[in-house]
């Protein structure tokens, strides 16, 4: 496909790899739930897929803007009443997973039922990078639900990449 | 709100019911998710909740359809190669969470998350329908997903009725 | 890319063109839509971006289950309160919709706006399909939704391929 | 239903407001789309309908945060590459739509139509939001999206009374 903006992408790969989260980190977790389907599957392709993810316009959009707000937060530059809705990642503040289905979605619905799961049982790097979030001065609202779409959204990929 | 068609909330939970699931089962879905935020709360509080879900008009009409091709599918009326997308549960066949997203979505994207957590880790009765449809001439490739959204709606509807 | 069905995609072909309703009609769609940003756009260019989309398991599957729908409608199959719903095109019913976005979002949200638009303003072919729905015995419920989100994804299409 | 939060919708209202927008201005909007449907519709229905559509905490936190975004963007706050993409609301950024289907969502899909269409066409306030965003150091890209979306989920909400 032409639409692949490799620039953009390693500005990505960049603003992760700021957060403490590397390709491999969130590849990690594509492995822990797929291998129960591909045995012989391996960190390094969960990697290769995860890359193919992070080259797509749409998900590369959705990772500047929700770690942008994570960022903005942490410098005490939101506006009241967003501040402290995302600051404690409120319950009932969604609009998190709201960009997160936005990744899920590129690779189609069967991705939503992996997001939901790496994101509830806090899965590999979710776990650290959810604890670090809780720490005073510290925002992790958006990346945590970011890190679980590119894995679940790499999983689909390798299902549709193995059973086709 | 006005918008409450009581007739086809009786169809719904009939349909399901003519399934083998209750409104008792959802409900105890989201008492199994939901109980370890809140220490009090019932079954009983879960099944009036999952009553209001099946009150709404975008509800019921995902539950006759998904419902609807199920059956058709079990009776063969489905055309190839639909019926054996469906027939299989096709890893790839991801209509079955589109649907069930419509679901989720009216109660707020903070549902998504507990929709894939009980859909693969198939909770309760959402184990029971899994095992059901895997036996021949039995379909319940949407049924379970459906079961799933109206579990993780409720769920939602109960943190937004606390929390606020 | 590798997931690329082209039996699935033959299939689906077939199925929309025994609906009435051939590639280059959803393509002139996309080129009423587009023509006004690229004025080098040909109907042609545009089929082949429609082509493109119609490669995807998930556009196809959506295909597969929401034309099955129409037909089974129309051959009295689908149960009530169902038919009645779907028979009408009832002004509450959004199945078609939710099915529709599954086809758009695999081209990111930027589709939208496409989709709404085509789909009110009954764009092209879509015209002419919702007339035939309103025959007796006819039902174009999904398939309308269907052509116009195919057209607004190929739009997507173009938009990154020109734009990156 | 229990979950409304009257002081975040009074401080939706205000950031609305701030930004120039009325909810009478987006009644407006529902009004011109539906009035064809309902021909004894009032802008003061819509106006109640928009009202209780901002009730909702879901709609509130997409309008906290989409805003925050702009006026951000505004301000020179936003990081790069997200500012350029913002502030030129360039084509494939799709962010604000995103965000905005988290609102229309919540009164079910019939809405993605109404939204697609006065988005593309941008019907009254819209129109002249956008024109003020072209303006420099103005940034208007999630604002319009907000408002075409509340019109739409007031239209929904419009049929689901009328005709249940």
């Amino acid at each position: 496909m032409a639409y692949i903006n490799i620039e953009n992408r390693d500005k990505a790969i960049k603003m992760l790899s700021n957060r403490g989260v590397t390709l491999r980190d969130i590849a990690e977790i594509t492995h822990t739930i797929q291998v129960r389907y591909y045995d012989d599957l391996t960190v390094e392709e969960c990697v290769r897929n995860i890359l193919k993810v992070v080259e797509k316009t749409e998900v590369q959009n959705v990772i500047f803007t929700g770690i942008a707000l994570d960022e903005l937060c942490e410098k005490g530059l939101l506006p009241e009443p967003l501040s402290e809705l995302v600051d404690n990642d409120n319950s009932l503040y969604g609009v998190d997973e709201i960009l997160a289905l936005g990744i899920v979605n590129v690779y189609g619905s069967i991705g939503l039922t992996n997001f939901g799961y790496v994101d509830r049982e806090k899965i590999g790097i979710i776990g650290v990078v959810d604890k670090i979030g809780k720490q005073p001065n510290k925002c992790m609202t958006f990346l945590d639900d970011i890190i679980g779409a590119i894995a679940a959204a790499a999983a689909s990929r390798i299902a549709h990449n193995r059973l086709n």
